[in-house]
């Protein structure tokens, strides 16, 4: 792959900071800059080496970058957009790396497509923890990058494609309704799972409250660990992708309800039936991607 | 610790095999007796060395054995304890891992605790895995167990502890209601949600299904993997601990619901507060118990 001379990473943090380094790790592109408005995230950033130059504002400097990652939380995304239009030509590319697609105002699609490139996309990858000092080097290698081009033709999913699979990740491309929809079962409900179930648990009428995670066989543990997550970040994809996620939720309460009234009427079969039929499931999902990879 | 001369593991399961493993690698136990109604079961435990000799029926031999310890999938357990009354004495011990304690009649309690020694207890331990074939040594170690006397005050507590934090558990004693009610939220209700999850995803109405998660981030695999545990430990389990999931299931749909309003209504800041809460409980509970261990 050709050596890039200039890469912007607007929101180097968790996402961001770890493209850098991944970036850097390849030694594909020559200078990374990164633009936030915590100065703190910003030293983190610049002294883990995941950026070499930073800022706090976006301005004419960043046409010099060939591509540019808005790396923020959601709500910020649609705004930035916006504001990189002044100062971005077709010399540009513009992507993004949020955990909901369908968050661009149709005036700032028209405009940015205008006179520029743009291809929104989602890296699906992650931890619990947030900010440049919690990158590392191969948060992405072996993940799934979905891009949700406005347009399926465009010459340049190739383009943004081969940089993702340079630092190890395999691509899908498909509509956002498609990839919001999958996302709000996929990670959207189980992180609002988990951000529940823990309140759930600490209202609970017990004398050892404290050490009810001592007591977690498989599952609270987890769940608990997912419900740490950075609440201003999924605050806002909870509320970004509403139009899904409440209807995955509807779906879920259902599900839930119907379990109940099996356990209510001490159905045993109908529930080993349920419980069989998803460990098939599981099995039959586990079989189609030892075939795909 | 003085070396046992006999145990005796009624089915000998994940848990129960590994148990078989863990005694003999601490050179405890002269002789483990594994029985079981399945042949096949038998023969993985004698083939991993669990167990040194191998049964199909519950008879006078039993009476040999200084510890037995019944290790089945929970509906069969109290049945199991009064099929042991004719052949025990206060020479031998009685215990059970069941993951739910309020499974036991009064009359058999009665029985049993008149002719012999019988305390109940749960080694909170597992994988998604059953079976002697997918036993190992070290499944116990450092988790916890959790013993539901009959008689708090019961000098055989100390006994079975000792054992049991021989293999490397801690203890914790409670009334079977408590532990009943805190397995509810972090044992069952996890293991529900991880069933029940699955088959939601399932139904939406996505060109992608078999992919689903391909695309899952935190969250889902990790739930799709609980959710392939053992379906008849499962039903039993959901069966058995009904009073409390009931009521569980019922105070998660609740906040399940008001998280939902919320998003809804747009509200940024309770949703923002209420996951900034999670994060802070999750975190004291985290400082709670690295201060205990």
């Amino acid at each position: 792959m050709k050596k890039i001379d200039e890469i912007t990473i607007i929101g180097p943090g968790l996402i961001g900071s770890s493209l850098g380094l991944a970036l850097k790790s390849k030694k594909i592109v020559k200078k990374i800059v990164g633009i936030d408005k915590s100065k703190n995230n910003l030293q983190d950033a610049l002294n883990n080496n995941s950026i070499d130059e930073s800022r706090n504002i976006i301005d004419q400097r960043v046409s010099r970058s060939e591509f540019i990652f808005i790396c923020t939380p959601v709500s910020f995304i649609d705004e930035i957009v916006s504001r990189l239009v002044p100062f971005v030509s077709k010399k540009n590319f513009i992507t993004d790396t949020g955990s909901v697609k369908n968050i661009f105002k149709k005036s700032t699609i028209k405009k940015i497509s205008a006179i520029s490139n743009f291809i929104p996309g989602h890296p699906i990858a992650g931890t619990e923890n947030s900010g440049a000092k919690s990158a590392f080097n191969g948060l992405f290698e072996g993940k799934w990058c979905i891009l949700t081009p406005i347009d399926e033709k465009d010459k340049n999913i190739k383009k943004l494609s081969a940089l993702w699979k340079y630092i190890g990740m395999e691509i899908a491309t498909m509509p956002v309704d498609e990839h919001d929809k999958i996302m709000s079962i996929t990670s959207h409900l189980p992180h609002l799972i988990a951000f529940t179930i823990v309140n759930t648990a600490f209202k609970i009428d017990i004398k050892k409250k404290k050490e009810l995670i001592n007591f977690s066989a498989g599952g609270f543990k987890d769940f608990t660990r997912i419900g740490s997550s950075d609440p201003k970040m999924w605050t806002d994809i909870f509320i970004s992708n509403k139009k899904y996620l409440i209807s995955t939720i509807d779906d879920f309460i259902n599900d839930l309800k119907n379990f109940k009234g099996l356990i209510k009427k001490n159905n045993l079969d109908e529930i080993f039936d349920l419980l069989e039929q998803t460990k098939k499931i599981r099995k039959s999902i586990l079989k189609v991607n030892k075939l795909k990879r």
